[in-house]
C-alpha cells in the first residue's frame, strides 16, 4: 500500500476519485477534497488546488484512471472507450501549459491502453490505475534519491534559499527542491531556510515555510524582492528550486522570479541548484526558447485573495525595508543640478 | 501661495496642523488627516501614511514647525524652547533611519532657530515656518528640474520598469523616479510603465499604478518577481527608481528590492537610473555600508493587511506564471540519476 494521506493526491479506496489536499487552504486548514470528474480535475489543477509539477501529473495519471473507469461504463465500443480516454487526456492536458509532467504523466497513463488495446476493456481499466500507481511510486523513490543526492551539495547550518515550493506538497513525498531540506530534517541535518514569498499566489508563504518548519528547519520568511539583501549579507550558502520543465540544454522554466533568484545568485557568486526527476527533461525542447509560458489572470495580482493567514503563525520573517545598490549598478544619477555618471565622487562634484 | 490640496503634506491654514494625505488608504480612499502632535507625526510616518524621502522631509519640517509654535506657547525661557525643540526634533529623527531626508529637513528647521537665536521666540517661531515652506517650495523646483532632466534620458514610446513609488504622493510635485513620466504625461510623452508592485507594503501597485494611471500613461502592474522575464522579453527599455540616501561614492540605499532591479538591468544591458534631489546625496556616508537599513515588524509580510483593492480597478496586470532561466545561470541540475553540471547536452547524457 503506497498510499499516505500526508501525500497531496491519492486515488480514493472505490477507485471513484482523487483524493487531494486543497493547497488553496494551507496553512490555514488541512482538508481533502474529492474530485471525481475530469471537469473537477480540471478546475482543481487550473485553480492551483492541486500544484507542483510531478503532483499535478500524478493526480491527472490517477484522474485518467478515474475517468476511464467511469468511461468503461458507458462507452459503445473499445474504439469508442479509446477516442473518450484519448479525448480526456487531450482535455487534462490543456489545463496548465509549462510543466511537462502534466502532459508527460497522461501519456504514459493513456500509452498503457493503447499498447493493450487487444485486451478487455475492464482488463485496460486495471491497467490505467497500475500505470497510474506505478507514476506514484515511482516519483516517492525518485524523490527520495533526489534529496539525498542533493544533501552532498551542502552542509548543515548553511543557509538555503527557497523559491515557490517544491515540496512533498508538489510531489508526493520529500519533494525535489525542498527534498534536501526536509530528508535533511529527518536525519537531523538543520538549516538556515530563507523561503521567497512568491507573489503572486504565496506558495512560499503559504506552504513551504509550512512544510520546512513543521519538519523542524528554521524558517525565516521573506518577500521575493529581498533575496539580494540577503544574498549580499552572506546569509544564503545556495539556492535550491524545483521545475517545471528543463529544455535538452537545461535551459529550465520554473515559477516566476527563478531567473530573477539565479541572476542574484550568480552576482553574489553563489551556487544555484535545480532539482527535479529526469521525467521533467523535455528532450523534444531544444532550448528555454521552446518553452509556453502561461499567463494567469490579473486579479492574483489585483487582489489579495487568501483569507489570513497567509503564513504559518510560528515562523520568523527578515523585513528589511530598504537595500543598497552598489554604485557600479546605477547607470546614472539624476539631480537637480544636473546628471551624475560613474565615477560619483560626489565630494569633488557637489 | 504654494499649497495645493494634491500635495502629500501641507501646513493647515491656522499653522496648528500638518494636513497629510492618508497614503495607507489609497488607491481605495484619498483622504487627508490632520497631525496636530509630535506622537501624531511620528506615528504618521512610522505606518507610512507619510512616507517618500523627500515628502518625509516636508513633512516633518512642517511638523516640527507645528510642535514649535505649541512649545513657544509653554516653554519658560528661550533656553528651554530650543532644548524642547532639539528634542522634539531628535525624536522625530528617530522614526526612520534610512532616508537622509527626515534628518536633513529637521536639521535645517532648527539650525535656522539655532541661528536666529537672539531674535524673540514668537519671531524664531516664524522662521521655523518660514524655513519649511521654503524646503516645500525648493523640493517643489528641484522635482521639476529632475524631471525635465530624466525626460532627456528616455523617448516616447520606451518601456520604463519602477520600483516602489518616487511620485507626486513621495514628493510634493511630478516625483522624482517617477517625475519624468508624470511631467511626461503632461506634455503628450507616453511611455509603457511596467509597475513593481513592492511588496510588503505595496507602494507600487497601490500608489505609483494609481500616479500614473491617473495622469494617463499606458501601466501594466507586475508582482516583483516578474521583472526578469519582463527584461528578457524587450518590454523595458530603462529602470526608474528614487532613492533614500546616496553615499558619496555613489551606492544607493532604497526600497528593498531596488539592488534587485539593478542587477537584473546590469545583467539584460538595460540603464538603471536613479533620481534625487541634491540633498538626498550625503556626504557623511563613504559608501553603502554606512547606512542603517531599517528593519520593519513581520506583521507586514505575514499578513496581508490592506483592504481591498490594492491595485486600481483599471490598470492592466501581466501574470506570467513562470519563467526560464538560462542554463548558464544553473549550477547543477540534481535529478535521480546523478547531479549534472554544465554543459547539459541531456540528449547525450540521458
Amino acid at each position: 500500500m503506497i498510499y499516505n494521506t500526508d501525500d497531496p493526491v491519492i486515488l480514493s479506496e472505490d477507485k471513484r476519485a482523487v483524493i487531494a489536499v486543497d493547497q488553496t487552504r494551507l496553512p490555514a486548514e488541512f482538508v481533502h477534497i474529492r474530485l471525481e470528474t475530469a471537469e473537477e480535475i480540471f478546475e482543481a489543477v487550473k485553480r492551483l488546488r492541486v500544484r507542483g509539477a510531478p503532483c499535478i501529473g500524478i493526480g491527472a495519471a490517477y484522474g485518467l484512471a478515474v475517468c476511464g473507469l467511469n468511461i468503461s461504463e458507458s462507452c459503445k465500443s473499445k474504439e469508442d472507450f479509446l477516442n473518450r480516454l484519448k479525448a480526456t487526456a487531450d482535455y487534462l492536458c490543456s489545463c496548465r501549459p509549462t510543466a511537462v509532467n502534466l502532459s508527460w504523466a497522461l501519456n504514459r497513463v493513456y500509452s498503457a491502453a493503447e499498447k493493450n488495446r487487444l485486451l478487455e476493456i475492464s482488463q485496460i481499466t486495471d491497467i490505467l490505475f497500475d500505470e497510474a500507481v506505478k507514476i506514484h511510486r515511482e516519483d516517492i523513490s525518485t524523490c527520495k534519491k533526489i534529496s539525498e543526492l542533493g544533501l552532498t551539495l551542502v552542509k548543515s547550518g548553511d543557509g538555503i534559499l527557497t523559491h515557490c515550493n517544491a515540496g512533498a506538497l508538489a510531489t508526493s513525498r520529500y519533494g525535489t527542491g525542498l527534498g534536501p531540506l526536509l530528508l535533511g530534517a529527518e536525519q537531523g541535518v538543520k538549516f538556515h531556510c530563507y523561503v521567497d514569498e512568491t507573489r503572486p499566489l504565496l506558495q512560499g508563504a503559504r506552504l513551504t515555510a509550512w512544510e520546512l518548519s513543521k519538519a523542524g528547519q528554521d524558517v525565516t520568511l521573506i518577500c521575493d524582492n529581498m533575496s539580494s539583501l540577503c544574498m549580499k549579507q552572506g546569509k544564503i550558502n545556495a539556492c535550491f528550486t524545483g521545475c517545471d520543465r528543463v529544455a535538452r540544454n537545461g535551459d529550465t522554466a520554473n515559477k516566476i522570479g527563478t531567473s530573477a533568484v539565479a541572476i542574484l545568485a550568480k552576482h553574489y557568486g553563489i551556487p544555484f541548484y535545480v532539482f527535479c526527476p529526469t521525467s521533467t527533461i523535455d528532450l523534444s525542447c531544444k532550448s528555454g526558447e521552446d518553452i509556453i509560458i502561461e499567463e494567469r489572470e490579473s486579479d492574483e495580482i489585483k487582489s489579495l485573495f487568501f483569507s489570513r493567514p497567509v503564513a504559518p503563525e510560528n515562523i520568523k520573517c527578515y523585513n528589511p525595508a530598504f537595500d543598497v545598490t552598489p554604485a557600479e549598478l546605477i547607470t546614472a544619477i539624476v539631480t537637480e543640478k544636473g546628471i551624475f555618471y560613474p565615477p560619483y565622487d560626489f565630494e569633488n562634484k557637489l
